[in-house]
């Protein structure tokens, strides 16, 4: 089976490749134009990605939507997580959450990486959420991963994301969840 | 009576003297060394700052924490929303916002002012609370007021916060009706 996922990032296309090839599942690369983000969800936003792959290249097509969602700002950045210091620099984006919350003790950090992903086929619109609960560091810490990894404590561990191996990312992170209920839902007969 | 109010803000104080005067209130202000704002709500930031006031003076003091709370945002910048860009530079903060906000559709950006004013005296401690309803502007507009007045659209009007006469605004906002809550308090017998 093929799918096209709806990505330019190639951290993500090895993870969902990573994740899905052993389901058998070919993922493909698509990056068009990238519609606008008016969604107020990740779920409307990953539909709408999704859905503009599909109607571009015919393929069934899905797309994520996720980000760092912090309790003590109300689930911000949520859906803003990759634009949240106005532009698309990771480090940027990190460092301005640190900044915004320097002034918060770590018994109030708690926060949670949130992964959507929809599925656009012929017949049908799917979508599969996964949460990964923990808090969000005092500082960065860690080379590997991506976005927000360095800054994001799982619950559980004492090291950011980004100090996992991607093995151990990979079997727990809210994108994993969320293709792993995509794999089970694919490889139903 | 008197009164001080901890704050450096400028336009604060010139808010609460114009409010307070009427009833009888003299408003000094009081400009300390700023206590971190570790609470989790403007409520127990607000009171954080009163208190280092009232210690500090041994006089009737009071302090407001407030911000603006944007729906889509989960209430964010909320508490937040001095240092939203990290700094404390007004424009700079407002710019951010309408920046994360970029793609975001009008009939979504429904946002609060919100005004939490904490009081503390020798014998209690008592906290009011004013909302101003409205949405968050496409662009800033206006020369009056400070803050987010430039992109704040009040309930009822299609001109920003920072385009009504100072009288106008100070008759309705989220601050005036917290102070308006205190006056009332304090004139009581």
């Amino acid at each position: 089976m093929k799918l096209v996922f709806a990505t330019g990032n190639s951290h993500k296309l090895a993870e969902a490749q990573a994740i899905l090839g052993p389901a058998g599942v070919e993922v493909q690369s698509y990056k068009g134009p990238e519609p606008k983000e008016t969604g107020t969800s990740f779920l409307e936003n990953a539909l709408i990605k999704a859905r503009a792959a599909f109607e571009a290249t015919g393929m069934p097509a899905f797309a994520d939507d996720s980000g760092i969602a912090v309790e003590v700002m109300g689930g911000a950045p949520g859906i803003f997580s990759a634009i949240w210091s106005g532009g698309r620099d990771d480090k940027t984006n990190r460092d301005l959450l640190l900044a915004q919350m320097v002034d918060i003790a770590q018994e109030n950090r708690g926060a949670s990486f949130v992964c959507t992903i929809a599925l656009v086929t012929q017949s049908e619109e799917v979508t599969f959420t996964g949460v990964w609960p923990g808090r969000l560091a005092l500082q960065a810490s860690g080379e590997n991963g991506f976005g927000y990894d360095p800054v994001f404590i799982p619950e559980g561990f004492e090291v950011s994301a980004a100090e996992l191996d991607p093995e151990v990312k990979n079997a727990m992170s809210h994108r994993s969840m969320a293709l792993g209920q995509m794999a089970r839902f694919l490889s139903k007969p």
